[in-house]
């Protein structure tokens, strides 16, 4: 082996262990998210106050990419698909960090809830609603892992789905205060659970967006935004 | 003049043109807020459907500045602080465009509210909450303008500032729901104005954080974190 194609082995590795990096980083955040909503859904305090003090590892990790994509660029001076790959970790890493901070949000109104999510009501929407966050987040990682790009046009329609599930429950919790005002508080904190979880639903539609990008360098945010709305 | 000095005065307009690019978009993203949060205040419908429909200019703004900074890193190979510049567009600019959509759901919500909120017992709070975050976003791009690094750290700290004001003001409203139950669909809006709002004020952080890396290469993101909840 040459030095040239010693070098850019090594390079190759480089960029395979930042995107693993960032799998990594997805995964942690798929479980902190996990956590949150089943202990939302459960009432398991003790996992919310858990997952609540978990972020600062998503955090970590974000602070650690970022510099591992300028350290790359400014040693490789990357063009064509290697810069595109470094520009989707450098946007992926933030919408992933977003994803942390719902998830800690969740958490934090799940370990406040004076009763448990399962005698409400709306549960059932709001465990749909979970059920499909949960999906669109997972698929959207699995894409990034694959770089499936077909797929990842697939999942960034599923968005709109948690956005009407998302306004369906908002309209139940709504009725809900006005039948069972001594549950307010109870039914507010479940509001803005499901505002963050319905949040998650555009972060990771923001994943696959990234992931085309990567796969054929054209830039689809914004496109999709008005079917969606 | 060389060739030399020549290729590198280009360069420099280029970054700055990219500089100032972002800078018009944070200029439009600060009216657009200052408009939305104005016709909340003050139940001027015709203005809120006007910003409504304002955000896919600022989207398109963050989809060219993107493309920008990717091309600039291709054909300048950027080390040090000129990377740094790219990095922090790149960055500023999810930022400025998060922004836009908290400004466009305000302006919804403002155009559906069935009541003026200047007949609502909690204006004064939503107003102090509203001044708060458009002066931490006003300063946030003023330091990113100058690059003052200084002044940004201070910016940062007003941001718990806007979150206690939040914080008081949900409580505010939860109270009047219990008390006014029949104005309850105009005061859930407003609350997700309110959360909008206080979102801005995160955004408006993160630049600022942003001009913190330009200057002095460090990354001060999450450090502060703690003293902020």
């Amino acid at each position: 082996m040459n030095t040239q194609d010693h070098i850019s082995q090594e390079y190759n590795e480089e960029l395979e262990a930042l995107r693993s990096k960032a799998l990594t980083m997805g995964g942690l955040v798929e479980e902190n998210f996990t956590g949150a909503t089943k202990s939302l859904l459960k009432g398991k305090t003790q996992l919310a106050q858990h997952i609540a003090k978990e972020d600062y590892k998503v955090n970590a990790l974000e602070v650690s990419l970022d510099e591992d994509c300028s350290s790359l660029i400014a040693r490789r001076q990357p063009a064509a698909i290697d810069l595109r790959n470094i520009f989707a970790v450098l946007k992926i890493v933030t919408d992933l960090e977003r994803i942390g901070d719902e998830s800690e949000k969740i958490a934090r109104f799940a370990a406040e809830l004076d009763n448990d999510a399962t005698s409400m009501k709306f549960y059932s929407s709001l465990k749909s609603l979970i059920i499909s966050a949960r999906e669109i987040l997972s698929s959207a990682l699995d894409c990034y892992a694959r770089l499936d790009a077909d797929k990842a046009m697939e999942v960034v329609q599923l968005d709109s789905g948690v956005d009407s599930e998302f306004m369906n429950l908002n309209r139940t919790l709504t009725t809900y205060l006005l039948e069972d005002i001594k549950n307010i508080e109870d039914t507010i904190k479940v509001m803005w659970c499901a505002r963050s979880i319905e949040r998650v639903g555009d972060h990771a539609k923001n994943i696959c967006e990234y992931v085309v990008y990567v796969v054929h360098g054209n830039d689809i945010r914004h496109i999709t935004d008005e079917e969606a709305e």
